[in-house]
């Protein structure tokens, strides 16, 4: 039992260090999330190395190997990091009802596919043109796309404003964005995968789409129909064990048939979205959520190495791939939101711009599959962050001037979101 | 990534199956603990084999080191099984003021410590009687000691008499009993570790005492008086979340020590007892609890191994362990009971029957010590399912006659606390 208590020290330090440097963050008036990702490249082994590094113990229990009890602790990490990651992305489903997908039509979804395509065109180009393969410039590019919905819904409510029309065609389209990234990952995932079979990628690309629809039209509907059968179990708090049971399986599906697990959970949480009020779902996934997120944020930033931004290169195309970041979701929305005030098209644009987590696991998942070196990582790294401290406050000034009333009483009222 | 998916679908397997045997055991009008445990059995490596057995992907990250791998997915499952045993003794704590210690005096003491002494003594005679060596028949004697908090307070609030002055001395002696046997753990694992040094013992068992007395005097006075300013932090639920970092570092503290990370757990519980009111810490930790708990019972589940039972001595043994856990507790309630009627020592006698879960986690360490064999983990386990499954009724029937009005409208109103 002497290596789980060191692993135990470890997990003390990780969250510990996450809830410090988000209370220091938030007052400094930024992202808590950003001190979450940052104290973890502080901690980890390309730092300080209070993270990551195994102790006595447990290399005794691999025979002396320490490079097999290092990667043992980075699996026990990445385990507890994507139990973290399922949660948010299940808690952003809970938020998101289908008819929030249909109701708000063809602009939401323009402002999507727009948001998908030029950035990626001008990620892929840019990474093409420093000389870097089709397969990493393609990653990097997929990790400039997806637009974090959590980070946005946060600041939207933050400020008053969720229910205002560009809000509204903000998170329409941050969710169809979200999917569309998603689906985009799955495939540029088949290109890094060892062997590249088209038979293979057609069948994950078909099984990928059908379960995503089959789980958001046939599943959203059984279960707003027969969930009221879920108090009849015996099983204190049935509802929401099912709902984790359902967290969990879908989860591991979509990871079985090709696509990143975390889409699972947010079909999941979609699923459930119906149902939340009466069973308070939210409510419930808040404290496991406040658990087990930091250990995602900071479990990311332990894997960069900031040794990489000394080199000037490295430095100019982080520099440039956030520039790009920003200017295609800015371009999007002005295109999309052609007819509709110019300050609206901005906030749009300027809405769509955090990337946030989802960047992260794009370049997490790419990692994983070495096919993205820990160069463009750190970019990746650098873009999400940057992405997700510049677009608060500019959001908040776009809004300043403009808010009615009833958005100012909002506003002073506060969110019952959770922090990001 | 591909290494985490097949860890996460056992994830999901794990919570599901617990899940359903909890809903099949409860229908049955048995503790759902009992269900999750054997359902651990079932699907472990010693039967089904659904658990346990890492896939090609996860064997490939430790270059073909089949062992190697195995060893890493027990160590990410016994990190989350310590993980949902933590939180299980947090929430304990919770429930236990300090003034529960003291208030009930000296009765729920001398429970206490004879429920201790006797079946200690009655269980490490019959261990050595069948020829095993010193340490490991105290370590099922050991394992013999400890009442489950946890199931005691269930049931007797199941049946409505939380209040009752049985339930009073029951509930003190357990909290008193666990700090004894948990102490009684930290030496016994002393006797049990590679060399043995009287000087390190002495100063390991000094180290405990401090820290269990300093955090249940020092802690809880500095938490009650200063917990207000937790809601200066500018960080979202900050009491929750400082009361998680509490919980984290006393039981890694604990750990460092070489006590149980669980008593760290749950001191940490019982230092916010006081303010837990004010902060509602018990429902926040709920979801955690009803998320990560199934994870500690089904674990430990996959570690038996049922052929074990089919050898006549062994199941002659598990037995007759069983029926001294048994006896040790009615004596010893019988004992310091005079004076009260019969019936009333009966009930705080069988009250302290079930072992649950701590006689699990002893276990589980002499088993990571290596000190104790496999046949005699089983035996353990054996003892702690069926004093689990046996006390309920037989409480339920001395209580049945004797209840007031009062009594019966609790009953039939049921119980806030969660299911074990």
């Amino acid at each position: 039992m002497e290596e789980i208590t060191g692993i135990l020290i470890q997990l003390f330090i990780i969250f510990a260090v996450a809830k410090m440097a988000g209370e220091m963050f938030l007052r400094l008036r930024q992202p808590p999330i950003v001190g979450e990702v940052l104290v973890g490249v502080l901690i980890g082994p390309h730092a300080l190395g209070l993270i990551g590094s195994p102790d006595s113990a447990l290399i005794s229990v691999f025979h002396g190997d320490g490079e097999a009890a290092g990667e043992a602790l980075t699996i026990v990490f990445d385990v507890i990091a994507e139990l973290g990651v399922i949660i948010l992305l299940f808690f952003v489903g809970l938020e998101t009802r289908l008819r929030d997908l249909t109701e708000v039509g063809g602009r939401a979804a323009l402002v999507a596919v727009l948001g998908i395509i030029i950035p990626f065109a001008l990620g892929f180009a840019l990474i093409s043109a420093t000389g870097r393969g089709g397969v990493e410039s393609a990653f990097v590019a997929t990790a400039m796309v997806a637009t974090s919905v959590g980070i946005t819904a946060r600041v939207l409510s933050d400020i008053g404003v969720i229910r205002s029309r560009e809000a509204r065609i903000i998170l329409g389209a941050a969710v169809v964005d979200d999917i569309l990234a998603l689906l985009l990952l799955a495939f540029v995932s088949g290109f890094g995968g060892d062997e590249f079979d088209v038979v293979e990628l057609g069948l994950t690309a078909a099984a990928a789409v059908t379960f995503v629809i089959f789980a958001a039209l046939v599943g959203t509907r059984v279960i707003s129909q027969y969930s009221m059968h879920l108090e009849r179990l015996k099983v204190r708090n049935s509802p929401f064990l099912v709902a984790i049971i359902l967290m969990l399986g879908l989860s591991a599906l979509a990871g079985i048939i090709g696509l990143a697990a975390i889409i699972g959970a947010f079909l999941a949480g979609m699923m459930l979205a119906e149902a939340r009020e009466r069973y308070n779902f939210e409510h419930q996934a808040l404290p496991v959520y406040e658990f087990l997120v930091p250990f995602f944020f900071v479990v990311i930033g332990t894997k960069v190495d900031p040794a990489g931004f000394q080199d000037v290169e490295i430095l100019s195309i982080a520099l440039g791939v956030t520039a790009l970041a920003v200017l295609g979701k800015l371009l999007s929305g002005a295109i999309a939101c052609r007819g509709l005030p110019s300050r609206s098209a901005a906030i749009v644009g300027v809405g769509m711009v955090p990337r946030g987590e989802v960047g992260l696991v794009v370049a997490g998942i790419g990692s994983g599959l070495g096919v993205i070196s820990s160069d463009m990582f750190s970019v990746v790294v650098f873009m999400s962050i940057a992405t997700t401290v510049l677009a608060p406050p500019v959001l908040v000034a776009l809004y300043r001037n403009h808010r009615t009333p009833a958005e100012e009483a909002a506003a002073s009222a506060g969110s019952g979101l959770p922090e990001l």
